[in-house]
């Protein structure tokens, strides 16, 4: 069965279902703006965008670029053509202009202001993956309002998400998959992204909800969980998940945020596990890296798969049912090395999704979930009362 | 030795020492605004401030009132008088308005606005313990810098605390100690100030960090941790403690929120247990209670301790040093029967604060830190790099 969710025009993952709510109904065909700037070093947004959803960029503005190409200057994103004005993108009929690099110094540069404008003005929607809300600005959402167009601000948070969380987990009848980590940018949203890909080519009923302003550029949905207060965290990823149960999908994958043992986003990592009440956890892991941004030793994956299972299971059982690795800096044989080793460290299989196909990180889900149980509570959601 | 910060003029906690470092150089003669919700239920701002520092108080506003003391009406604050107006509340010379009560609906009824406005016109500063900013309010920010004064919002958060944490707990030289709890509302707030008041009457180094409108309103320091992004929740509890160490603090005491354990606050529980890196915790637990807020069961005693101190434990050693109960539904038999009771379960001492002295409290963390040695690191915070 599938239901709800508006129909996409163009499809983030050709060959999959093409159900996917969207954004906007107005983002399929985006100008990426990526001004002197267009690099593949990074998971920045315009990179992801390539990657993920080259057929939805017309083109992408960098006047600094010689190359006609992105594949001819940075190695991806096809025939995806470089020009160098707006001017010259707009014959490439887009309807929005997506701004996937943030300024240096965090100030909007005079030229990029112009450039806005220019959008706006040449009738395209903005989609912005700037901190700064584009929407507030006086200047460009009078602007937009005249010319009926809509600025999406990706790390703006809806009055929807600011809730306190109502445990409503229990009564959910979705199977939930997060991404957890034994550090920050271990790989969660590009495992995320690739289990969900794989997971549509298979035609099964499956929602991605984002939680940064990437993952749901790319996924069509989701909440920027940095941008919520703390006392909201759980709740707003409640709302997104119950919201994704209620259209009807079987399966909601969850991007994953920080890490538990990460003394900096370790909040976030809690709200989303505790948010999101998931049934299964891939644990996402630089096999490499020896220490974490504070220089402290990362935990052994045996004590990261302990204590997620452990905090978790406070409230229900939920298992670590994979490892997604993150092995860009293994040669071949070592990668061959490292999954064999980590296999028989921990029971678990261990997978790049960025060097091989997902397909046996979602067997080896519809395997769990074939024998997983969800567990029932003695008490009843009617119960929650003041104490919340 | 005792350094840095300004010295108060009234002291929360006489007996102790006479040096506080309070919100705001006006707060020291308070009317406090209790229109129609002078009660004695629950622990609103009202009641904690006429429990905790009725010195500071010189009247309070219930025009629904008959009594003419807090005392007669309510059973506790004393002499502290009861008025109907402003106009009769301002004989007692207040230098400012305290207004610990939040609106029914959460809208500002008219009537409070007119006597905010009169308060302003009087030369009254403003406390405001409300979650909606009165300095934002153009009407009332107009009229409060027209006159000289200042409208303090307790829940406010400076840009100083929109910080990413830089995991400066590893050089600081400060004994932490935070409250933590088996759930929600156990008494970690109650029994932070009651040791915090102790060490102070023993003439003791320590400040006191609130993480909550009331506990910074009575603590006179800290920052409202709800209120803050997820992203920097850390790095705000980091910077108070920061800057308590940097005063010449020997002792903090930071107030707990939340539980580690509870689906709704846990992101802002495990914000404050990796923000404020304690050397020492209390946890806090009301023996009698089954569920929490959800209906879901509460762990074990002994499971809420190990989590706590496994999951500190990825960075360091801290241990649970005693158990502050919330004893309020038990009788005096079955308190000291539930106090004993716990102690051999658990090996710790549980004390009520509200019912007899923070003394042995005090004691055993006096014990406990003659012997704890912090964990000396194997890598410098130089190390710190871009993954942060």
């Amino acid at each position: 069965m599938r239901v709800g969710g508006s129909r996409a025009f163009t499809d983030p993952f050709p060959g999959g279902n093409s159900q996917v709510v969207m954004l906007d109904p107005h983002t399929g065909r985006m100008v990426l703006l990526a001004e002197g700037r267009l690099s593949s070093i990074g998971l920045r947004m315009v990179i992801a965008a390539l990657l993920y959803i080259p057929e939805r960029i017309v083109a992408v503005i960098d006047s600094t670029k010689e190359q006609s190409t992105t594949q001819e200057a940075i190695g991806f994103g096809g025939d995806t053509p470089i020009v160098h004005s707006l001017e010259e993108a707009m014959k490439y009929k887009p309807d929005s202009m997506l701004i996937g690099i943030t300024p240096l110094g965090g100030m909007l540069p005079d030229s990029w202001r112009a450039i806005i404008s220019e959008a706006l003005n040449s009738g395209l929607h903005i989609i912005s993956g700037l901190k700064h809300g584009l929407g507030q600005d006086k200047e460009f959402s009078a602007l937009a309002s005249t010319k009926g167009l809509r600025i999406h601000d990706l790390h703006h948070v809806t009055k929807s998400h600011q809730i306190r969380a109502q445990g409503s987990w229990r009564r959910r009848n979705i199977n939930t998959i997060l991404t957890v980590g034994t550090d920050s940018n271990t790989g969660k949203m590009t495992t995320a992204l690739k289990v969900y890909e794989e997971m549509r080519r298979r035609d099964m009923n499956v929602a991605m909800i984002g939680t940064g302003p990437t993952g749901i550029l790319i996924s069509g949905r989701g909440v920027s969980i940095e941008d919520i207060p703390s006392d909201f965290l759980t709740g707003a990823m409640e709302f997104e998940i119950d919201k994704a149960a209620n259209e009807g999908y079987e399966y909601a994958i969850v991007e994953g945020q920080g890490a538990l043992s990460n003394c900096g986003n370790s909040p976030i990592a809690l709200g989303l596990l505790h948010g999101a009440m998931p049934d299964a956890m891939i644990l996402c892991h630089q096999p490499s890296r020896e220490s974490d941004g504070y220089g402290l030793p990362l935990p052994t994956i045996e004590d990261s798969i302990a204590l997620h299972e452990r905090i978790i299971g406070v409230f229900k059982q939920a298992n670590v049912t994979a490892i997604g690795l993150n092995s860009m800096d293994l040669n071949k044989e070592d990668y061959r090395l490292t999954t064999k080793k980590l296999q028989q460290q921990t029971g678990l299989l261990a997978v790049d999704a960025m060097r091989e196909p997902a397909t046996s990180l979602v067997d080896t889900l519809l395997e769990y979930f074939s024998k997983y149980k969800k567990v029932v509570l003695p008490h009843d959601i009617s119960e929650i009362h003041d104490r919340i």
